[in-house]
């Protein structure tokens, strides 16, 4: 199995590792737009054609599949890519819902969606969850963390300020989805702000739950081959990688 | 006089700001990258690209002069853009360099320069400082302020933690130039952090100044006529401005 990975820049490296740990694939090829990035700010109409591209640009290998590893992305221009793709394309945020469901059983559960100003915007964690019956949701564009955890704090003063700005008409939730994949690496901040009882939902170990529950992957890889591109400083991407995968 | 002003987005109006006030163009074409912003974070070789399209765009206007209003182009792209061009180039670099030396009697004065990581990296205004006999100076990248700016936090503990985090080994500065379009907002915290003391230097402004001394711009318009446009939400852009520019 081939597959490509696409995000709009680094954070989809965090998919990636959760790929990587559970051996799902022979090969994947990693795309970060990081010419554009970010895109949690732009425009719903800007963010399909930056993925359309990027379908073009997958089109240059055999693929089995597409993973649309960006939460922006996934929220808003999965059925376009699907159209214009000639293999599947699964996307984040479906998975994301389905993590959720399966792990919480009372569906008056209190669930606290966090995600870039445009993934809130879209309500498409919303929609879903209000399908699987949950009710008593919470969303908050929470922006600020993308850039905060680019310049590498994960904790401290900064992020404090800003969790106490962005969360004080929040109530105390069961669950956290990490609706952006820059946001797994501030778990330890936002579980010390609500509690560490919070169940966090994480948009990689949610794709592969997806692979395994709803498409039924179960073959096993011994190793997968990893190639990684890069709409500008394809080898900063690489070194950010080495660090982030220990590959 | 016809005028385009190029930035990456919006922090271009505090630029326009100054011109209007200052009467100096009969119209003012301007032109945010808006699809693609923020620039600070790109490699050089990407800004350059960016560039080199802003000034084909703006082969659609018969121009008697650019302005780029973004700090970042200013200091990577600004030769690539004038061999680009058929009208003159200017940027807010050379400005601001200009400003500083003409604000500062002694060339002992310490300089503190702010401004993205690309804008820092560049050392273009330590550059030109030191050209002018400025030897005491301090560097900072401060990109967080960007995003903080863009949420419209212009005071309080976010701002106030970042200035810690940011400033910790930074000496108290005679001068500050506020080195992207977006810091002449933080104006007030900046000068609480340090001094009220501290001169600063606006890119707007400063391009006023280079216009009137270095190019005898001396003729004012009753009415500048304003043109924008923007590779995403133009109409997003044109309210904002209506906002900032009071028009």
């Amino acid at each position: 199995m081939r597959v490509g990975v696409f995000d709009s820049g680094i954070g989809g490296l965090t998919v990636v590792k959760s790929l990587l740990e559970n051996k799902l694939f022979e090969e994947i090829i990693y795309f970060g737009d990081t010419a554009r990035v970010p895109y949690g700010i732009k425009d719903k109409s800007t963010i399909i054609r930056y993925a359309i591209e990027a379908v073009e640009f997958f089109k240059n290998f055999e693929l089995d599949l597409i993973i649309v590893a960006c939460n922006t992305v996934s929220a808003h221009a999965l059925s376009e890519m699907r159209e214009a793709s000639s293999c599947p394309v699964i996307g984040v945020v479906e998975a994301g819902i389905l993590a959720t469901a399966n792990a919480l059983k009372d569906k008056n559960s209190n669930i606290l969606i966090l995600g870039t100003k445009a993934t809130i915007n879209s309500k498409a964690y919303e929609i879903g969850l209000n399908a699987e019956g949950f009710k008593n949701l919470q969303a908050k564009a929470t922006g600020l963390f993308v850039p905060i955890v680019e310049e590498e704090i994960y904790s401290g003063e900064i992020l404090d300020a800003t969790m106490k700005h962005y969360f004080k008409e929040i109530q105390k939730p069961d669950a956290i989805i990490l609706g952006c994949t820059h946001f797994p690496l501030i778990s330890d901040a936002l579980q010390s702000y609500f509690s560490k009882e919070s169940i966090l939902i994480h948009s990689g170990d949610a794709i592969v739950e997806y692979l395994e529950k709803r498409f039924e992957f179960s073959k096993k890889y011994k190793e997968t081959k990893l190639e990684f591109f890069a709409s500008e400083s394809p080898e900063a991407l690489k070194n950010i990688s080495k660090k982030w995968l220990n590959i």
